[in-house]
């Protein structure tokens, strides 16, 4: 590949950080991409902010407003699911309509005006039963969006997806960050905003037995 | 269809006024969407508030910001198409990366989040030889984003896109709106933001060719 400039999606996570440098490490020259979107808090804002420094790969942050929520992760009155009963076969309650569409969507344009051939976005299994923006079907589909609708696309040009993590379970994808360096520390997963991650949220509860699994201490 | 809501995309173009009153005339609670995306003047805009008051079909402008410009539409310095050579064979400098699948994206979330079972847009032939994110091929691929990729779409709820006027020339859409009673003095299509339009971009020339060959006069 001739053209090495690549959009990530960096939201701040866990799973974005090892997307970046998962990319980073196939020699691309990385343009992330983050969204303030109305989240409940900015911890993972920050999170992408110092990855993006510590990496030297520039990040934009868009801001968007859904003026409709229907989400808790937006909306205060909606319960964020607890870890009591984590459920990979129920779409949960942070569920956002629509989101990783518009996501993609933003990094589809950025990837279009700066000449990058790929976009990278750590959706992954572990998510894919819950979420339906994150399986795979979805990313096939996707991918026929850019060839019929985008300038790249007509012009053969492509804008390639890759998503490094879709198949991976998290203990798999902390795993991979391990290897491929990735300051955990620095990342931020939990769905509240507190100085330190609630340890009750789906999120975190996913995060820890991942750790866990992985054997990898968590700093 | 027993959910009679939908969602329009109203930019306040000659296009879009149909598209409304299309979906109007089918029995749709409308519900329209229009984008402040950094556009070189805000006529049209206000066009799609007078539209829309007049309907009785709230609307909502949605500001996004792409930093990342690479349209004539958003950049003062990309020269504005003349309609000296107007031709549909070449993608205009009026192209905006991705532009369509942004605003579909939000589309789709607002119509998952109000629980709305159809999307209109008023993408048409004569504009999809140019604009890639006319095409009806386009259409097709991103109704495969719905089903995949959203809780409405996994739950074979569906969302259905309706692009009433994609097979359409100008003169035709013309012809269906004066039957529909659409208010064409109140649309604006005008590339530029004068207090008249210039009567010699791409879209002037158009939608003036489109008049004369509908046989209806222009107020």
């Amino acid at each position: 590949m001739l053209n090495k400039k690549a959009v990530v999606l960096l939201s701040g996570g866990l799973d974005s950080a090892v997307t970046l440098y998962f990319a980073r490490s196939k020699g691309f020259d990385c343009h992330c991409l983050a969204f303030d979107y109305g989240q409940r808090h900015h911890r993972e804002l920050q999170a992408a902010q110092k990855i993006s420094r510590l990496t030297d790969s520039p990040l934009k942050i868009i801001k968007i407003v859904l003026p409709w929520g229907g989400s808790a992760l937006l909306d205060d009155k909606i319960k964020l699911p607890s870890s009591k009963h984590p459920s990979s076969r129920v779409i949960p309650s942070t569920y956002v309509p629509g989101r990783n569409i518009i996501f993609l969507s933003f990094a589809l344009s950025f990837a279009e005006a700066i000449g990058a051939r790929g976009i990278f976005i750590g959706a992954h299994a572990q998510d894919y039963s819950g979420y339906p923006d994150c399986r795979p079907e979805f990313y096939r589909a996707f991918k026929k969006v850019i060839s019929t609708g985008t300038k790249a696309g007509v012009q053969h040009k492509g804008i390639e997806i890759t998503t490094p993590l879709i198949n991976k379970t998290k203990a798999e994808i902390i795993r991979l960050g391990n290897k491929l360096g990735v300051p955990f520390e620095l990342t931020w997963s939990c769905y509240q905003g507190g100085k330190k991650p609630c340890g009750r949220c789906d999120s975190c509860y996913f995060r820890n037995k991942g750790f866990r699994e992985a054997g990898i201490a968590q700093k």
